[in-house]
């Protein structure tokens, strides 16, 4: 195994994230990085948390190193954990989370207490640096997670809540996870939702947001809609989203993540 | 041939783009991924297209993924593209055509129905990850163009207009084809058109646009000129273009892509 | 040594940025590109500095090339550096100065007038794509740095003054030398003088700056502070810092790079 993504808000402006790339490329010259992204809003554990459990289901086995950490240098763990076939680095602040669940689910992990392994001396504002990418180009270069420090108890990990989703009668409610480049909101409710909801391909949605009511067709893509309208469709990830053809549905709905939306078949007209 | 570039209109803040070089890491992992840009303005297939023609004549022999798809899963082709020494790979909507155009021109053409080289099931809103780029990484491990779908006709493929520039009496006409980060304001006007107005390396150019009269020095660079000056000069993609040293041309002027802009010899003072 | 690494002002959004990695890629296939940064602010010849130093020091030895350089093609040199384990490979206008200073000073310098290393036609405008990167690529591939042009006095270089910071009667005058994405304020007054100052951990610092008087803990790291709270700190590159935690200290402070600033212990209360 020789890939390692990166996640982090660290930017693109500075140089913070090309000294992680120097650190690795040090440790474990042959270490090949993906970058996942760079731009998660500085501090926003919970959107780092989703854009990292999308995108680690389809990276080859791989070293994940992600670092929202708005408490770096305080008492929070340093970890790295095993879940499936890849091996997570980051703070123990939630933001591995809902990557570990994706996939599937903790086998162990470790605090990163082998000083041995770190980039010295550490400074207490960049673990990013100085800790969690060189133990993860030291996992990639040979050592084993066991050696990386102590181990924990998997139950004992922070976990962030799951993103809610609930069917009431008739009608499936959830929230925003996230929006976007495109404005495209994605919902917390998973694509069978629809089926037993008996909203096919073609068939008129109700949604319910901002005391607000809307009807969206339900469409296979947004791709074939008329721009400026309006569509209810299942996105890339498995999850019903909301698009306006040619515009930014998040804006238009006044959406932003965490907001509520319910969906349910609408009546015929 | 290991060498993928790639180019879309995904941004760097959602997890697309990784999850595309992911898709790639898996099937071909001795590709060398080369990203062109995700920041074409979402849908701007025209950008799209301007950007990968001036970009891909300086690639090593490539498979070139471009994805700017406003009508992802509608029924407009896929396709990969022999032109010169390289493979273009993306949707049939123009986006290729420049490039096509720049690289020397079709030689065979494909439209991507060999199912058994994407990733199953494809997302009807992501063909990057589940068509186009599994695609191109096949190609890049070893499978036939000739493979990867049905041949189609190259007369048959979707190209933009090019962008116009004509000579009349005494001016050149064109249009603002891209401005770029430093507000410098490409025109669709080859260098050579200069000297056949009569316009050489210190002769004032007469510009107008905008229902404005304007005069600029034609320079070899704009790094001579004095801070807030109008230079035309020669660009790196070998057309005429407008810069405001240490300023903003596009702004200045009013000159966003599509306005068009004359210019001819200015009379002597 | 096959890692290069790459800094400029050319944004993300055009494609400059791979225009430079494909010449790379055709004449080195073998190098390994670390791009530090794009997003250096148009023509910021000190920005640049100041990002390029405070990152090659934890890169691996390398060809750095660095390309702000808003006098493009006029008579200012091209350059390249021995440096401690580096070779610095860029404009002779400051840009590098504070980067060989950080690799232990400048042990040989050629001005690169060996046009065979270059990728012809060279546009007057984009020597990044035509002379800087073509001529590290030549580099890493094997050519020696003597071959790259004409020996230069390395006291003739341009440097770039250091940012000011000196002991005054029991304070230490700094400047603003950068801003993170986060608003970290980064001064130019290194860690020791806090000690020189009887300042430690825990400790009130005295910060005057536009014409007001600030009182913030001094701290191991902004991670533990409640938000809103204003610390001092030592940052990743060892310089006095000033955060607002889970804020923005530049914007609340008003204090743009250049500007001025002085610490001091704090009285008792």
């Amino acid at each position: 195994m020789n890939w390692l993504t990166f996640l982090s808000d660290f930017g693109l402006e500075d140089g913070f994230v090309a000294a992680c790339h120097g650190v690795a490329a040090r440790i474990a010259p042959a270490a090949r990085v993906i970058d996942i992204t760079h731009l998660v809003p500085p501090g926003d554990v919970r959107r780092g948390a989703a854009v990292l459990a999308q995108t680690v289901p389809v990276m080859p086995p791989a070293v994940h190193v992600a670092v929202v950490d708005p408490r770096v240098g305080t008492a929070r763990r340093a970890i790295a954990v095993q879940a499936g076939p890849g091996i997570l680095v980051g703070p123990d602040n939630g933001l591995l989370s809902w990557a570990i669940t994706a996939l599937g689910g903790a086998v162990t992990a470790v605090a990163l207490t082998s000083e041995v392994l770190w980039n010295r001396p550490v400074s207490p504002t960049f673990h990013g640096r100085d800790i969690f990418m060189p133990v993860a180009a030291h996992l990639i270069a040979g050592t084993a997670l066991a050696d990386a420090g102590t181990e924990i108890d998997v139950a004992d990990l922070v976990m962030l809540a799951q993103p809610t989703s609930r069917m009431l009668d008739g009608e499936a409610e959830g929230e925003v996870l996230s929006v976007d480049r495109f404005g495209n909101v994605q919902l917390s409710i998973p694509a069978p939702a629809a089926a037993k909801l008996g909203i096919s391909f073609g068939s008129p949605v109700l949604i319910r947001c901002n005391r607000r009511e809307l009807i969206a067709p339900y469409r296979e893509t947004f791709g074939s809609a008329a721009p400026g309208e309006l569509v209810a469709f299942t996105d890339s990830a498995g999850l019903i989203s909301l698009a306006v053809s040619s515009g930014n549905a998040a804006e238009t709905l006044s959406l932003p993540p965490g907001a509520r939306v319910r969906i349910a078949a609408a009546p015929p007209a």
